[in-house]
């Protein structure tokens, strides 16, 4: 708390404490940054108890009884009328102090240490697809979430209070029935996929693509988006990840390389540059306080999502960007056209690992994980019955089954994050970004040939204007609402999927 | 101090909190070796205000009211009779305790976030040879310590409240004559290797070595040194330097590569891998205490400069690892028999830079910085004269004059990290280091034979048992005294010296 200044109201005061605990946040991503990244093995121990430190500290700097006395008397200070930013710091900084208030120094420690330890158990298990060497974290993992859970209160049910932490305000009362909805038209969709007469090929993208000539592509694609290297970097983890180490000043994203499975590494990039360009265009001016902070991890999804799909998976990018990917690998493709490319890369088939989902079977992959994590924190559900259920789910969902566990519940790091009530926010990311890019494509002349240009500038700067300049300004319910003059409904994403997939499997 | 045991006597609740500074101190080395090797120019600004928060934060633990009842009470608690471990944790704790309790916290986050600042503005200024740029940083860097100096306290001059932060007990009274007795006996020796009719020619590491095959060969010398890469990194920076981030479990350290100049890889990474061997070989159990210390920096340089020289730089070493060297650069020391080999990178020659000097010229340059600081400190020398004084200094000393300030006073990088009073203490390493090995060839039969047949491992044991088991348990001059059974003195360096370059020189 020392970087308080004692001068100044005391809406100063607390925004300068806000920062404070914003940089030790940022020394904490750092952390796990160089965890995935850089760590020898050796460092996992003390690598743990410092992420417990210095996530413990976080905490108990926001709860401090000071902490709670500076925002009261902020907010006594003045009307906030007519100043959203001074509205939006007092609002938010409650909210979380009023979450966090409920959960004990200790808990938040153990949660930080435990999922150091988990991280690695999980990687052990996956290694040797043996969930018996992750179950007893994942069980304490789950233990620990519903204590928080317990802590922070609920109206609903306790899943709702771990929505909650990605998602302000989700709810299952919310979530459950668009989720079922989005299933059915999904599962009606896939039916009439499969039954198509001729099938897009994609198993030109399992040819042998060399790793280096990946990197190059994966460095050229996030320039051509728009991603600023001099605040930020590029780097290879086992799983890809975005995190902001200072702020939007020093933001880092992940790719891995797969010489036999180029959508690795090309959607990977693509999905984490979108994450980071979101954090690279939060308002600088307000960098470790809320008005610089994104809204939601949804919108956060959204974001990714759009440069992914909406734009990586769509034809007008390809028509552009093809004859670049054939120039860096001509033998690998040389009897590839750009329209069997784009089939390739949008062929719908159900498949065991989500992050290599086609677009459409991608949200029943998180249906799964959103059943069965409401089941675990309700304790409906056995840790040791984890496996059985995810397997069963996956028959009736995508109508095929793992060969194994690392296939099947041990793919995801997510878990051993202790991320629970964190998939949905997937889904909720292909929604609202569907919903903002038939906007785009309303408010940008011609989007599709400035896309096809290689000129990704005017969208950027759309979900500059709309979206990332706001920081968290708006709710995500508002900025859905602002944005596009309606709430959040199925009906883009689904007429986007219905529209394209139809022309793909010339239906 | 969240992390201390409310449990347990007042000793161990000490030594909770000791550990947890030491946690946060490895979060600190984390962000500091983050910006040397991977951080992108657009975090400086955060990064300075991270690395002073929680340096700032660091030191407020350990000068808290709470800390120093604690550590009186565990004082009190019982006697210390018999138990080397609580002796020296104690002695060490309230040594750190009494020096920074006299700091304010605004200093020690003035000094850090000035630090990351003029880090950034002497790289600048040595880019564009342009020591204006980086004057102004200097000057308060000087004003920061002397404030230190000042507050610290100090018998003899302010010089020595510096030293003593890097060097416990150093003092100019004792430094001063050893450095002018071993600046008389270098210049008079190099004078007669000057004047010797025949020079080894160091031209042949000039030659161009391709930086991939230095990589490997750096990483197949500090494995062959003892390095375990399981419980640490290396990796590239512009200044090599070693670094603990969760104390000997995880320890890194940086090379530089120039095609054009084998020496800079081969000999930084010698240099910092016999650092790094020292932080590997700390005891585990004492992590993060005083007892999982090392003793100081002159000791740490003596562990660099056994590697580096007395190993790295002898016959026996080369003779057994030449084959090696000349099999990863078959074509380019073809015609270069181990002998020249040998000779090239023993010659003698004043130069510029620092860490590209010879064994016996090296020291020059130290006195050099001694002199300068100890004359900016008193205030003696103005800031804008260094460049002047350092160049008048060089002709006395070395004979040369620097071309520009890039190779002259701009060439280090530790006083833009405010380190006024580190430089001696690699004179010290070198002198404690050459004590050090002269006991290591009496007490292990056959040093040399066993070197030469590329067994480094008895040497890494013996300083293992000698040195690095017991952390802070000796002072300097106790753990020379012990090992060696006779106090600190220049005959062995000299010796050393003496010997061997007239053999080189064939005097």
């Amino acid at each position: 708390m020392s970087g308080a200044s004692q001068n100044g109201g005391a809406y100063q005061q607390l925004l300068a404490r806000t920062r404070d605990i914003g940089r030790l946040r940022g020394a904490e991503e750092l952390l796990q940054w160089d965890q995935e990244t850089c760590m020898p093995p050796g460092g996992l121990t003390p690598r743990a108890e410092q992420l417990a430190l210095i996530s413990g500290l976080a905490h108990e700097w926001l709860v401090v009884d000071e902490f709670g006395r500076l925002l009261e008397a902020a907010r006594r200070e003045g009307s906030t009328d007519g100043d959203p930013v001074r509205t939006t710091n007092l609002r938010e900084i409650q909210r979380l102090h009023d979450r966090e208030v409920r959960l004990p120094t200790a808990l938040v420690k153990d949660i930080a240490h435990t999922s150091a330890l988990a991280r690695h158990a999980w990687v052990e298990a996956r290694a040797h697809s043996d969930f018996a060497r992750f179950a007893p974290l994942l069980a304490r993992l789950i233990e620990l979430r519903r204590e928080v859970a317990e802590r922070v209160g609920f109206t609903g049910e306790p899943y709702d209070a771990l929505l909650d932490e990605f998602e302000p305000g989700a709810t299952v009362a919310v979530i459950a029935p668009l989720f079922a909805e989005l299933r059915e038209a999904t599962i009606a969709l896939l039916r009439r996929l499969q039954a198509a007469p001729a099938k897009p090929d994609a198993s030109i993208l399992t040819r042998a693509f060399p790793v280096p000539v990946q990197q190059t592509l994966s460095r050229q694609l996030a320039e051509l988006l728009g991603f600023d290297f001099e605040r930020g970097r590029m780097d290879v983890s086992a799983h890809p990840f975005t995190t902001s180490i200072g702020g939007g000043r020093d933001v880092r994203f992940t790719t891995r390389y797969l010489e036999d499975f180029l959508p690795s590494s090309l959607f990977g990039t693509l999905h984490e540059v979108g994450h980071a360009l979101y954090e690279q265009g939060l308002p600088p001016e307000h960098i470790h306080t809320p008005m610089g902070w994104s809204v939601s991890l949804g919108i956060h999804e959204s974001q990714s999502r759009t440069w992914e799909n909406f734009v990586g998976r769509s034809r007008p990018f390809w028509e552009g960007c093809y004859p670049r990917l054939r120039g860096l690998f001509p033998s690998v493709l040389h009897d590839i056209s750009v329209g069997n490319f784009y089939n390739a890369i949008n062929a719908v088939r159900p498949s065991f690992i989500r992050v290599e989902a086609d677009e459409l079977t991608y949200n029943l992959h998180i249906v799964l994980r959103f059943e069965l994590e409401r089941a675990l924190i309700l304790g409906k559900l056995n840790v040791q019955d984890v496996p059985e259920a995810w397997n069963e789910k996956m028959r009736d969902l995508l109508g095929v089954t793992p060969p194994n566990d690392a296939q099947g519940c041990l793919q995801d790091v997510h878990w051993s994050m202790g991320g629970f009530g964190y998939f949905p926010t997937y889904t909720l990311g292909n929604l609202y970004g569907a919903q903002f890019f038939a906007q785009a494509q309303r408010d940008i002349p011609d989007l599709d040939g400035r896309i096809r240009a290689g000129n990704c500038r005017p969208l950027l700067d759309w979900l500059r204007t709309n979206i990332h300049q706001h920081g968290q300004r708006y709710r995500a319910h508002e900025i859905v609402q602002r944005v596009t003059g309606k709430p959040l409904s199925l009906e883009p994403f689904l007429e986007y999927v219905t529209e394209k997939f139809a022309a793909v499997y010339g239906l």
